[in-house]
């Protein structure tokens, strides 16, 4: 099959830039960001830091260093980052938090609910004394990825992030994909951001933009992470080539509707396969389970991905199909189709 | 009261030394152990490696330096080491994995089987790859401290090392008091060993001597956590000093089995008590819960305190008492007798 | 005075990129790079391999995230990294060394030499032993940045490389300017190359990339430093929008010469300045010394900056003044006579 | 030869405790330390504070452990820590300052002064800023080790730690043997220790206590300090048995000079060799460079181990000897003769 015929459902970070954005890439008024003297770079921190109702924000090149910019400005090495048992920053950054911040993570399974009850919160942060580091950070997911996209309310958010702040411990949101929480929920973005300290969010998912992520926060926190950026090697030049498709990014919020709507098509069709159980999303990304129909993720990725379809393998029979802006009804619809022949062919 | 009436309950590790130790320690022949001149250091290191079945063994001031050599020489910056929610590595050393070794930890929840099961292994293992560091090291504890000094049977420690063995992980074992789990399952400790890489043993606690802990594993291990000890400090000169009593301390295997007589009769009283739940101890640790007494154990230990008995708080409503070789029948009743008149007093 | 009229010589990192590079970003072909589907970001890093003659190469986001990857995927934390006094790594990356890679710094003064003796490298390489931590990586860099741009032989990087190697220590080339070093030895960059492990360099430098570097090796190491990128931050997505420019940049090499010429007629004029003294420079980097003049090098900035004229304090009474692709002969002699005012201003 | 035989001149560590150290070992009263109830040990940290004239001190099992504990609790990570080329800390603790502390060094060259002038200190001292760490402990030695032994006068520290404490940075001196620097000088140690912040000092060498350090500070700092030993392992339980014998090495003070007459005398024999380079020593510490006589240190160790006297290599052709309270006159000539015959062998 031609590669244009392939139907690339592995994440929304796949989406390739619209017309718009690489004109105005072409287009940026730039200048050394290092220097704080590229226009585009500023204009869009200002922007970023609007949308989710922050004082500041920072430009950086991906989701995993915003967040671990995040763990490394809010903590001291040997404290305790608190964070629920399949997030992202536990499960899939190389275990930055304790390489490059010294922190232990300490886990809560919050199941379905994909954020600990305050009661959990309080029950997992530690007083810091002779034995032990004392909890330094609390850092919560929304959407929740592993958790099949799932929006978390705003209330419980609240409810968990008082019970850290009560106890004089801050709190980071890692809001890779927080406009499709915010979208899913029908609120405004900077609700859901309101009660916790910082909060990443990335242009290159479901936003469309090419390269990079925000970190949020007040101006305090913003200038420390600043420092911390520069340590990780973030820091970049006329970085407003790739600001400027971002901001273009900011104006794609209204139609993260449409991946939802989609990925809730996806979903029906794929749970209406003999043997598959594919739950009603919350927002763009589906999670099918295969055990009953005894296909394995691993053949099922490999499979699919023969047949043209691309997905990611969660579990051993778990996979994951996110929609996003360069996927429409249509190839949603022969999605269905081909995964269908395929589970069929793998049938046990 | 008069400090001799006091009885310690806080800690096997408040004994004092014996005449038996001070005489050793007045007599041991020394030398200069970081040059490995100290003749009775050696003689120690090679009794300890044969009290537990190892090649090898090394002296070092503390349990806790014990088991951080045995993270920092298994595992490398980045991995993640696999642990019980509740082991002492987790809970009270200052979160040393993260901090001096990098390493991210992964906990799992094993209940009152104290050690997690083969599967609960296999799920915890992550392989290396691009978004996830791999598992550098499971770490398992016997008897096991917060969970009440439970002795861990042969065969559970077995399959769930072979679990982690089988994926070529090496397996660490925190046995702090493995004598007190060795004594309460009726075998020789080098069966408990067997199927684990490496051990920290303590000769403070229990077995009485006033300090140092054993490291212990294959030549190459213990070679890698020499200069590790190095590195965090643990060299020492003269030791032969302290190691005299450690090798007395030795001796004292057999008589742990009274501690254990000791602590049950104390937990049978403690749990006559009304309002108190003190389960019946498989080794030297007792641990009292008086929710239903409505006693908070803030309350109890400062009262016990006040009442010249010592013991330690481990949660909400819950305190530890420990039996040890400076507590005999007659100490036990009479520190019962004082815990009922506090939980009276403090009763609600 | 308008923004137009500000000869901004504080670095060649201020480069606007060119029509050609803005195009280039506009219709790039891209893809996700962290599943190495960017089309554009692989051409790049085969060109970049090939410009200075290693087997492979990563396209990150900064000359310090390529140098820091380096050091981390050479070293083992606690062993030693040996480099000159005055580095960019050492002075200037916020001692990412110690902080991401647990390394201890060794340093040698070369002073105008810029690279070191074999002697000294040598004399400065430790072997592991109980309390040493052994050397895990030479690093040198190619042109010499605090020292003036200086542009080093190849004879001598290959003697101190071949120092290390020859005790098994690998070679590290800060080369962010190494194009500008070749062009000035009138070699190809990848004779400057060929006696290291691993390289450095910077399109956005004097190359003019909007954003951008590449750390280059064989494909094992290319391997490693792909896996630290991630752990980093590094990784980006559609990064062929900025990877497209940077293949431009790749043919800006040549053009190189006239930066030199340029700061040779700039420091030429700022020598004849009374109580300036300007060495005639190797590259594109002028460094001014205004003690006898008695201008300290942060009123010099402040009033260059007021006159119009961007330049970089270096230390008490000297000053950088680095020419690239957006100042040509009128600006250079424009920017000597904005220069000659101030100091005939602040002269005492 | 018998081991009786043996004159060990390899450090002043390998002292053999008296009988009246092993008397005090055996009657110590002790209590378990890490509760704070060893009554030996908290008297030991009264009198060893008295003794440098500080407010507070903490007993630990090694001059290593002090001396990392010190960075630990000055510095953050990422900050600089500025000492002398040839010091310990530098030379022979295994990186652990970055390692365990994250922290940059910077080295000063300060040759035989052994301490760097006040003008070198300002020199090295790093501000904070966007690309750089900031200095955050300068660490000093005296007597310093690696130099021969050398006692730095009280002026010169003192100069030192003002410039460095003028910048609002804290001080650290090694002083493992600075009661050999307070005899040499004719002062008392807390003369010597009142321009620093915190001090480390060895019982185990030339006091002759079989094993422990002490780091001695304020209240505050020693406090943090308590916490980092836990951290690096350095909690003992029953430690009166090792700190009896140190609270008699405190008495030890006033007969380092005996030692140091026996090394101005072993260094004039050896001096007098042909070939010998043996300067005259300021305190225990002989350094004899043999490179006249074409006699690497190397081959000299070896020879004179065989010859029944024991060294340590310290450069290609410089080897220590040190004095202590188990060598006499006597030995002393002895020694000489031994070595004499061996460099007669070796001579090429």
């Amino acid at each position: 099959m031609s590669d244009d015929d392939f139907i690339d459902l592995r994440s929304d970070t796949v989406t390739a830039p619209s017309d718009e954005m690489r004109d105005a890439a072409a287009t940026a008024e730039v200048g050394d960001d290092v220097y704080r003297d590229d226009p585009t770079v500023n204009e869009l921190e200002r922007r970023a830091a609007e949308a989710v109702g922050t004082e500041a924000a920072l430009y950086v090149p991906s989701g995993t260093m915003a967040n671990q910019i995040a763990v490394h400005a809010h903590t001291e090495p040997g404290q305790e980052l608190l964070l629920e048992r399949e997030s992202h920053i536990y499960r899939w950054e190389l275990a930055g938090a304790a390489k490059l911040s010294g922190v232990q993570t300490r886990t809560i399974d919050a199941g379905e609910r994909c954020v600990p009850t305050p009661e959990a919160v309080r029950e997992g942060l530690v007083d810091e004394d002779l034995h032990r580091p004392g909890t330094g950070l609390l850092s919560l997911e929304n959407t929740h990825n592993y958790r099949g996209g799932k929006a978390v309310p705003v209330d419980r958010i609240a409810a968990a992030a008082e019970a850290a702040r009560d106890a004089g411990v801050p709190v980071h949101l890692d809001g890779a994909r927080v406009f499709n929480a915010a979208v899913a929920l029908g609120v405004d973005a900077s609700e859901i951001v309101a009660p916790v300290d910082s909060v990443t969010f990335c242009l290159s998912k479901g936003l469309g933009a090419p390269v990079g992520s925000i970190l949020a926060g007040d101006e305090a926190f913003v200038e420390d992470a600043r420092r911390v950026r520069k340590l990780f090697g973030g820091g970049m030049r006329q970085a407003g080539i790739i600001a400027a498709p971002g901001l273009r990014a900011l104006e794609n919020v209204d139609r993260l509707a449409e991946d939802h709507a989609n990925a809730e098509r996806l979903a029906a069709g794929l749970d209406a396969l003999d043997g598959v159980d594919a739950p009603a999303p919350d927002t763009n990304i589906v999670v099918a389970h295969t055990e009953e129909a005894g296909v394995p993720a691993e053949s099922l990725y490999a499979a699919c991905k023969e047949a043209g379809v691309g997905c990611v393998e969660f579990a051993d029979y778990t996979t994951r199909f996110t929609t996003h802006l360069d996927v429409d009804e249509t190839d949603v619809d022969e999605a269905v189709e081909r995964i269908g022949a395929v589970v069929d062919d793998l049938r046990d």
